[in-house]
């Protein structure tokens, strides 16, 4: 590996195959046959089979923390359709980013919505292409193997997008609908449940200063399906009692619902896609 | 890294030891002391436990994707009783490989049939050894950790066959029982469940020509336990509507049954090994 | 790479994220954007939720295989709150490793006992220091990105201890109450469940020499919660019947209560810090 090499950084991977199955693995494999001096990152391979929103929402929240590399995406339930293929090329400049070196410059996967969170999140598209389908005998159906896993091989390796696909608009790059938010001067604030990680947080589509216009501290009402529960805005999981739930801001600078040590998600009955009501118990929406 | 380093490839992880327990990290670990410049690629961790058969189709369906290197596979319910441990040499040309570089040089792994398919699609054993056994205070348990992956490093390094285990007869490697399919012309096709992947797929010991023998296009019937199936032939996932049943030519080259978007295992209530009758819905079968 | 970044090892990565959200990926990638020429080995990420006892049983199973490096772990349920971070230098010298080369020079972690057993097999804490909390937009809920990752990727670098924090007396880490052991000459031996494998492999905090002073040779009785179990000692798991317990010296030196191709926590019906009492069947206790 020459400093060259390193400076080309990772592939980063995200998909939906899950770790039972080998597809994850064969990804890996192809894509070290074709470059192989990279590095491999993954990111995660249990995205929820087919839920290319919880996809979309999972790739944003990591491209901040990436150094240089292409990520390969594949959340893909239209593989073998006439869905587009594509690449996409970023600036690497992204807002909110922490990591020392820039970012990803290429992002690769299916045009269904998958990647363009991310895209923002690295500050807009420079160009895009629409991949080259696989010649050869390459089957329908595991486009990660045989397309995704190519292209970004090659395009890490020093290939140019023109090299692997033909140029579109990136202005016609599928969008996914915004997350639902909804915020009133004083409360209430409606968001829709962005994420319920593994530990039972709940993740809403709300940032600190969408909580701040709510007035969303000290003692909280928060109204799942009619249903209200008693809460309190915090700082940390710790300060929290062992019945009590929270809302505090999260490592994504995003509002979440949690408790101490147990999963928030399992108190509230929430999932993915819900809306959740939080309001100050003495705002006007009381 | 130098070039020949790179060129020597990687080590490829196949086991049953599950991603919660730390087995497969342990395996790494002591393949990177014992190797630390190569280069890991985990295929799967997630084969069934104890599941030979699962783990060796599971194995030949990956092979043709691999570059060079040395693949340790592990699923392995006689460790410690007198079953042989075999590295096993092919000739790295695989009938069907994908790869652009040539694939594995080695298996490593008990000889319990696990190894036999993968053999077969690199283009058979050149050599096998039986492997020395670790010596010290290895216990009867993990073998991955005090013989594999110690062997399968060595390998990896340049250290030759005979370096690692005493010769055998690779015609005494113990073999599975061929998966299960019969094909009449114009139908039926009986078929084996060889795998239900991740997303419920259901593949069968079957390709696209015995399907062509069966005359299984357009409209079909699908036989499971006595109920049949309505369904049909299609090229992929997205023209079937949500209520129906497909049989597409998948990602290995095997006939398929699937839904779109939904798991066809569940609604066909079927798992690996069940038999599965396919006739077309105007052929004599019926 | 050179042989000198060889020569650091590798990055060893345990945490309680699990494998299906990002937080492991995101982890690895901030240590390869801080250190590129880095290798990274994944442990395991499925420590339980929470569970800062198993995640260090684990990680004291894991370090006698280990090769040079830093060691990263985090099970934090105190994320957030006063607890102190740390980073603790180790001589490298286990009593019981099997790795051809020295091991890891670090852990960095939470100081909540997480690293105690793991230090104590490594021969002990030569230095430790409490880190400096990450500045900047860091949020309270993910130090596993924010601080320790940097950190890990610091020291595995070249960076020394007390660049990376504030010198604190080992002596004050944080350790986890001792597993309960109770051994009687010729029995009965009472040890708590320390682990049980994605095998339903039952190990205990008892080694063979514990097994030894209580007679446990032979026909023996295992006691747990108040149900008599019949079991035998055996070298391996092969020589057991379909519906035997046995009890073995397993991989890590440890007394397991195991079955043959069947799960023997799910045959006792024990699960990890249950106790069980084991007697020869004609020893004094019977």
């Amino acid at each position: 590996v020459s400093v060259t090499d390193v400076g080309r950084g990772a592939v980063f991977l995200l998909t939906d195959y899950g770790n039972r199955d080998e597809f994850a693995g064969v990804t890996r494999a192809v894509v070290l046959d074709r470059a192989p001096d990279a590095i491999l990152v993954d990111l995660t391979h249990e995205v929820p089979a087919f839920d290319v929103r919880a996809g979309a929402l999972t790739l944003a929240r990591c491209v901040g923390s990436l150094g240089p590399g292409v990520v390969l995406a594949v959340v893909d339930p239209g593989v073998g359709s006439g869905r587009r293929a594509v690449a996409v090329a970023v600036g690497g400049a992204s807002v909110r980013s922490t990591a020392r070196r820039a970012g990803p410059r290429y992002l690769v996967g299916p045009d269904n919505g998958l990647l363009g969170w991310a895209i923002d999140a690295l500050g807009g598209a420079t160009a895009a292409v629409a991949l080259t389908p696989p010649s050869g005998p390459a089957g329908p159906t595991f486009d990660g193997r045989d397309l995704f896993a190519p292209v970004a091989a090659r395009l890490w390796g020093g290939a140019t997008m023109n090299d692997v696909g033909v140029p579109i608009d990136p202005g016609t790059l599928v969008r996914l609908a915004d997350p639902v938010l909804r915020v009133t001067a004083g409360g209430p604030l409606e968001a829709e449940v962005l994420w319920v990680d593994g530990f039972g947080n709940v993740q809403l589509a709300a940032r600190e200063a969408d909580g701040d216009v709510a007035g969303l501290h000290g003692a909280l009402e928060i109204v799942v399906a009619g249903s209200p529960h008693g809460g309190r805005r915090v700082a940390n999981f710790d300060v929290l009692g062992t019945d009590e739930l929270g809302l505090l801001v999260d490592a994504n600078g995003r509002l979440a619902l949690v408790c101490r040590r147990r999963p928030a998600a399992t108190v509230l009955g929430v999932e993915p896609r819900d809306m959740v009501m939080v309001r100050p118990v003495s705002g006007p929406g009381r």
